[in-house]
Parts: structure tokens; C-alpha cells; sequence
């Protein structure tokens, strides 16, 4: 019997006749009675305040990378949910004793895998306050202030970073422009919205045809949106070392003329990067920007991670040409102390995007021209998250966000130096911000290789650090990305320690072998 | 000169470098301080909750729909982010003074707009949760509790609504099953899903001849997938009063018949729905699941309100055939007390989705064969949006759920029997669970159209409660919608007190208008 036809049918009794009702009397229908009344989840509230501040007190003392293995958690917790209510102990308790051990924990300070997804209080206050507001601001009038904030606070944003003016929704005369900001659940989405927006651009004919490209360094999300979007073509060009894994200007000039040529095939849209995953690349951005706008074609720039240290002067000089760029993000929620989940993004025209995503039924319609931001993302509902960045603005200021990314900067350089003072190891890249991509230096073959993976996984296991790796050149690479809200420098410091003594421990472990064996 | 020109390059200092780092001495890199410490968080949050209390204590008394002006806020706020930091409680006045009165208020008992969007204390407490531990848990070993705990709980609520087996990762006896649930963010998202994964059974070069089937009552959300998909073609088949509009099986039949003789046509992807948006019409899910067994067209079910009942006996009828659907939603955030975003998507078998969805590099690859959810979804980074579900699963218990359920379907009888009291007003479709359609009497004209949009108008005007409307047959039609988690028998007498009153000033001033001029 196949699986799907061991249900029965269900001949149950039919709908409740509408006619039928309980009663015109007051009262008849009985008031339902929550669980947890608002005395009751005042103390609740006010004890898991006290829990999260214990968990921030201590949490450097975790191990960092949880240790269970795949499958821990089902025997440890009910088939089925309870049928009686459980108070709030008990599940804190569960939450303590069987949840906690399988935590990764992305804010401890020595969580220096993928890249950072900062925390931080301010941030945590507005979205207490947004989860408590629950509203769902898919249009204007479906709760104006969620709307108008996320403008705001994007043009706060945007305004900071430098962003040419054309990226945000109004000017310094208060006039609104073509573009602006919106806030998306993750650089996925944003990197998704953009190539729907660039296909917008092209006449639905030629769907079938379109080309988008982007460097072998850029992030595995282009390749999803394209997957999504069904764009039938995605062209990886190489980048390589020697470039210091940048997009090859001349190198895409070549692709795209070379598509050109070919009457099955229409380039629209190039994935550029301003601090790639593996090892913070830059690729240029004017340079492309230039071919981008003499082919017509749509310029994405994804510095999820980097993007928010345009507001420095030091690192201004990356981001020129953004002039040039359709549609540019970064994430508050990777290095700008703003809990996931928070990609900033802006374009200099929004109504590409209006085309790719806006249909609106009558009980959707808008009051007036007001913006509703469900045309400019995949989803319809969202979240009220610029509360959060609003806050986290506010109570750093310009000043202290700009030292929160500088400190780290500096942290990067101290563990370079570190790195530099042991010549078992190499570094792999050039380090960027707080990235530092490094491995057990020998040639590039197997057992060099397995050495890296090794000292990663003895690292990882410890419990005192989490850091993943990544390829380049074909060699396994460790990656230290620095920029986790509460990493100081005593956290490098230690895990500059555990990565020595680590070493020492791979090196002897396999001169051992190869020597008994 | 173009606006994309009047920006300056920038020739500005290159990266400091790494060469020239701080130095060896501990302590030369200096540590940042974060602008709220432990302490202060602590007692910020704890007042935070005290707002909280007092806005679900108070919010029945606000006006319901904000009542601002488009970019009302604009010039009540600074044009750039504060160079300094601010403290929580200028910030909190803002919140009070500013950002308030752009709320429309989403968790009052007397919103009956769009669907419920519930809140309740045990889900923010854990997304208080969520928050603090701020895990991005796109693979199993960025965090394991996440992506195990969001398996385990949604085969909890998958057994509470009586799926198929098939439905859930686990059977009884603790086989891993080819399906299982996953947590999107929201219904769209968990359409676009089900487009992909239907998409992903058919040969890539048949992807320009793709047609999708739904009723014209369907949400615009599948409209929006296949927009987004690049799907060709969506077949919206009209839905009829005389069936209650719900999809005729007999239409759908007949039109893919009709496309199967076109050798351009490849039918492959059916959405039908269990609670329609403007009238909550079922379409019949078992005998639309033999057609799309029959033609092998994947079955997605959007029962994003409505879908929560399965757990009661007496709507399990509307569920019959689930056992030949693909896909299956609804949605936690709607009517079942966890706030956004919680759309709860189950399928029989995960393969199609992994083969839409997965790519995997380096740096993600998971350990051994667990799973990793950024498969089964759009973008990379989530939440950990399971704790919320389990809180309220756990503090409420099946029984209390149910009872919730329950009181609201009695709610909606009670205001379908007040509607009747009054000849003025008609009941324009089956009222079904707590969404009740209803009109100003009369032809179906201009007139009696702008009657009930003026009823409406006058009723949101008023603060006292929020309605939206609809389109059924042409006619204008108001939608009230109960299942706010605070909605309680005097909110829908007040409210039926009200719409009685605006009528009766409606049709006065319409009477009025026609005998004056």
C-alpha cells in the first residue's frame, strides 16, 4: 500500500450550521482564557531579562561550537506536544539542560567562524519592542510608522555609509527621489530582489536568454537567485590569486563580448563584491561599473559583511564608482551590532524592483502614493525591523559605531602580526578588515592540506574557538573572521595561543606518524 | 549633469598596512566599550517590559488603524543618524510620541483587518530567546538546537493536525521518513518554495512552457511565486458564487486537458486553498488530488489561516485528501498565538526542494547527513524561530490551543447571528471559521457598492475597530475577521454596535444626499 493511502477519509460531522448559534444573550460565548496572564508574563519576562544577562556575562566560558552529535535532541524531548499547559520554569529548564548544549554560539566573543552576525543590546530593546508591537507592514496603511522608519533610518544609513544621494529616498531639500532603502531578511534575498529587478529591465521574450555574471569568489547566494529566478545562464569567471582574488575587469569585458556574439544569449546583470566570503576580495567596483553602463547591464554590489566600513575614510576608496551601481548591500546584522535579521539595501531606482515584484489586489490596495515595501521584497509580510537599527544608531551614535568597526580592524592587524611571529604558518590572502585567511605553511598538496584541516578541527574541538575554512588556489584555508559584538582583544589573543599550541600538536602528531609508520 | 555623476572620487589613504600593526604589547589594541553595559540592559529591558505590560493592558482603548498622514514622520524626526550616543529614555519617548501614532495596532482585540496576526507572551518570550542567542542556523552545525528543535516541533504540530505520516520527519517508531516541516518566514515565501520544488521535477529545458493552476480566489501570492519563478503561465480559473468560490474540480480538469493539447503547454503545479483570503472558500482538496495524481502535477495546499483547524474534528472534513497534496501550509503567526513570521510548511518528500534550493560550498558543507534547512528555503541565514513555536505549544497545551481555536469559530457565529438581526446588512458568502463577509443591502450597483465603502470608512475612521474589504462578484464587500489573540465577546458586540451606528449615519446621509439635490 503507498504511503499516501493509509489515510482514512473523514466523514465527520459537517460544519456547524450558522444558524445554530449559541445565543444572542451576553456572555454566551465564553470568554477564552490565555495562559499566561500579564502579571504573570511580567515576571517571566523580567526572569528571562536576567537569564539573557547571565548568558552575556558568561557566555566567553562556553564551548563555542556545540559538540552533540546530529540527532541528540529527538530522544531527549516529548513525541507529541504536552495536552496541559507547563509553566515557564519547566521549559527554561529544558531550555537549559537540552537546548543549550546544542547551541553554536554566535555571540561568544570567540566565535570567529563564517562572518560575524553581531548582537547587541540597543538592538535587542527594539526588537523586544517589535515583537511586542507584532505588526505586519506589508503596506503603508497596514502600520504607517513601520513604513516610514525603515525610509528613515535607511537614508540615516545611507547617509553614513556615503552613499551617493541617488540612493536615498529623499535629498537634503526633502525631495523624494527615484531610489532609496529597504530593509530584507538576508543578503539571499537581496542579492535575489536584484536580479528580478534587472530582469524586469528586459523584455519577457528574451527570459530564456539571459546571462548574469560574477567572480568564482562571489557569494553562493547569486548562483541560488539565478537558480530561483530561473536565469538560465550564470558565467563564473576565475578569479585568481595573482589578482588577489578580484573580479578581472578585462576578464568580464571578454565574457560579455563574447556573449554578444552569441544570439542566444543576453547579459543583464553582474555580481560584483566588496569583501568576498572566502578571503575579503574587492572587486573594482568603477572599473566594472563602467562596463556595466556601457552594455546596459544591472550592477549588484554585495558587501554584506564590508559594506558598513564605507562610512570610514580609510576604506571610502573600495567603494568608489557606487555611483555607478543599481542595487548595493550590507547587512546590519553581520558587523553593525544589529541582530539578525537586518540586510540594508539600497537602489538608485526603485521601480525595476515595483515591476518585478508589485501585484496588488483590492484588499491590498494603498492609500495614496504612500510606499509599500511588499514591492520591494519577495515575501508580503514583514517584521518591524528598522526599530532595531533605529535604536542601535541612537544609543551608539555615528562616533562609537565608527570605533566598534576600527577596533576590530585593529584586532585583525594584531592577529596578523601574531600569525607573522610563527613561521609554521602562512597567510593565504590578503587580510581585509577583520578577515585573515592562514594555513600550515608547506606546498600545496594533500598532506599540507589535511595538517590545516586538522588544526582547524583540534581548534574547533577545544571548545575556546570556532573558526571554519574555506578554499583558495585549491588549499584548504583557515579563516579568522574578527567582528563578534563582545570579541576584545584578549579573545585574539587566546586563540592566538590555542592555534600555536594546536600547531605544535598537529606537527608533532603527524612527524609521529610518518615516522612510526 | 546625470545625478549619478556628482559624485566624487575618492583617492583617500590606502588600507592601513598590516605590516605596521599597533605592536606585540597586550593591551596596545584598546578595547571598545559598548554603549549599554550588562547592568544598564538589564534595567532598560525590565522597563521595556513594563511598556509591554501596559500596552497589552492598554491597546484595546487605541485607535486601531493609525490615522496619520503619508510622511507624517519625516519631519518629526533628525535628517541624519545622532553623532553621539542617546540614552533608552529619549529613545522611549520617541517611541511614545513619535512612533506611536504611526502604529496601526495589529494585537488590539478590535483589529479585524486582513487575518489575525496573533502575538501571545509565551511566543515573545521566545523570541526574547531567539534574540539573545541571535544563531544564524542556515546548516545543522551553525547551531543543532536550531535546525533540530524546528524538526522535532513541527512534527509536534504536524501530529496535532492529523497529517499524514508522510507529512512528518519521524514516524512512530523513529524512521526518518522522506518529508518533514520547515519554518518559513512567511506564506509567499512558503508558495515560492513550493513553486521551486514543483518546477524541479521537470526537465530545465521545458521551463518556458510551465503552467501553474489556482482559482481566481487563490492569495496573489502564487501569482507573485511564478512572477519571481519566471514561471510563463498561471491559469486562474474562475470561482463562483454558486460554489461558494471554491475551485471546480470539473474547470480544473478541463483546462488541463485543454493545455496537455498544446504542445507549447506543460502542465505542472496546482495551488488550492483551504481559506481563501476574501471569502475563506475550500476547495475540494481530495478530488483536486486525484486530478494532480493523475497528470502528476505537483499539489501545494495555502492554508495559511485556515489550516490550523485541522486539529479540531469537526473541520477535519476540509482536510480529506491531504494525503495526495505535496505541500502543506499555514501559518503560526496567523491564529496560532506565535508571533511573526512563522509560516509552517510540511512536504512528503524534501528531495524536490533540496534539488531546487541546494548548493553547497566549502564553507557550508554539513556534518554527515544531517540537515541543513537553507536547503529547504530561499535564503541562508534564520532565525531560530522554532523556540517560539515550542514556547507556546508547551505553555498553552493542545487543549487550551484548541480552545482558542474554538472560542473564536463561536465569536464569528455570534457576530453572523447579529448581522442577522439587522435587515440593512447581508451575509455576502458562507462564513466560515471567524471570517464573516458582509454588505449593505441591496442591488449589486455603484450605489450600493459606496455604501458599504463609506460604511467602512466611517467604521475605521472612528479608531474603535479595523476592517478590511474585498471583491466578491464585483460587489464591495467588508471582511471581519476574528481571531486576535485578545479578541473577546465584548470586542465583537462593540464592534457590531458600531457597524449598526455607521450604517445607520451612512444610509441617513446617503437619503439625505438624494432627497437634497
Amino acid at each position: 500500500m503507498p504511503p499516501h493511502m493509509n489515510w482514512p477519509e473523514f466523514h465527520a460531522s459537517p460544519p456547524m450550521a450558522f444558524t445554530d448559534v449559541p445565543g444572542l444573550q451576553e456572555g454566551a460565548v465564553d470568554d477564552f482564557e490565555h495562559s499566561m496572564g500579564i502579571e504573570e508574563f511580567r515576571k517571566n519576562a523580567k526572569d528571562m531579562v536576567d537569564w539573557i544577562c547571565d548568558y552575556y556575562a558568561s557566555n566567553e566560558k562556553l564551548p563555542v561550537r556545540s559538540e552533540v552529535e546530529p540527532g541528540y535532541l529527538r530522544p531527549l524531548l516529548p513525541k507529541a506536544a504536552p495536552q496541559h499547559p507547563e509553566n515557564f520554569g519547566s521549559i527554561m529548564q529544558d531550555v537549559q539542560s537540552k537546548i543549550m548544549p546544542g547551541i553554536t554560539h554566535w555571540q561568544s566573543p570567540n566565535f570567529f567562524a563564517y562572518f560575524p552576525s553581531n548582537s547587541s543590546f540597543p538592538a535587542m530593546l527594539g526588537d523586544m519592542l517589535s515583537t511586542a508591537l507584532s505588526t505586519v507592514g506589508f503596506c503603508w496603511i497596514g502600520s504607517p510608522a513601520t513604513t516610514e522608519l525603515e525610509t528613515i533610518v535607511m537614508d540615516w544609513l545611507g547617509k553614513l555609509l556615503c552613499l551617493p544621494t541617488s540612493f536615498l529616498a529623499f535629498d537634503e531639500q526633502g525631495k523624494r527621489g527615484l531610489g532609496g532603502g529597504v530593509i530584507q531578511g538576508s543578503a539571499s534575498e537581496s542579492t535575489l530582489v536584484s536580479v528580478l529587478a534587472a530582469r524586469a529591465r528586459v523584455a519577457p521574450e528574451h527570459a530564456s536568454k539571459l546571462v548574469a555574471y560574477s567572480s568564482d569568489q562571489s557569494h553562493s547566494s547569486i548562483k541560488k537567485a539565478c537558480m530561483v529566478a530561473g536565469i538560465p545562464y550564470v558565467r563564473i569567471i576565475p578569479a585568481s590569486a595573482e589578482d588577489d582574488y578580484a573580479l578581472d575587469p578585462a576578464a568580464l569585458r571578454e565574457a560579455i563580448e563574447e556573449d554578444l556574439r552569441n544570439e542566444d544569449l543576453i547579459p543583464f546583470y553582474v555580481c560584483a563584491t566588496i569583501g568576498t566570503t572566502s578571503s575579503c576580495a574587492v572587486d573594482p567596483i568603477a572599473e566594472i561599473g563602467r562596463i556595466t553602463r556601457h552594455y546596459n547591464l544591472w550592477l549588484h554590489v554585495d558587501a554584506a559583511y564590508a559594506g558598513v566600513t564605507s562610512m570610514l575614510p580609510e576604506y571610502r576608496h573600495y567603494f568608489n564608482g557606487l555611483e555607478l551601481v543599481d542595487s548595493f548591500i550590507t547587512n546590519g546584522h553581520k558587523w553593525l551590532l544589529t541582530n539578525f535579521d537586518c540586510s540594508c539595501m539600497w537602489v538608485q531606482n526603485a521601480e525595476p524592483l515595483k515591476t518585478a515584484l508589485s501585484l496588488t489586489p483590492a484588499y491590498l490596495r494603498a492609500k495614496g502614493n504612500s510606499l509599500d515595501y511588499k514591492d520591494w521584497q519577495v515575501p508580503l509580510g514583514r517584521r518591524f525591523r528598522a526599530l532595531k537599527l533605529w535604536f542601535v544608531m541612537r544609543s551608539y551614535g555615528t562616533d562609537n559605531i565608527k570605533k566598534f568597526l576600527r577596533h576590530h580592524v585593529q584586532l585583525g592587524q594584531l592577529f596578523v602580526s601574531l600569525i607573522q611571529t610563527d613561521a609554521r604558518l602562512e597567510i593565504m590572502a590578503p587580510p581585509r578588515w577583520g578577515l585573515i585567511c592562514f594555513a600550515i605553511r608547506g606546498p600545496n598538496n594533500d598532506a599540507t592540506n589535511e595538517a590545516t584541516a586538522e588544526l582547524l578541527e583540534r581548534i574547533n574541538k577545544s571548545g575556546r574557538a570556532f573558526l571554519v575554512h574555506t578554499e583558495l588556489s585549491g588549499r584548504f584555508v583557515a579563516r579568522m573572521a574578527i567582528g563578534g559584538s563582545l570579541t576584545q582583544e584578549r579573545h585574539v589573543r587566546a586563540t592566538w595561543q590555542l592555534i600555536s599550541e594546536c600547531t605544535t600538536e598537529v606537527l608533532a602528531a603527524r612527524a609521529k606518524f610518518h615516522k612510526g609508520v
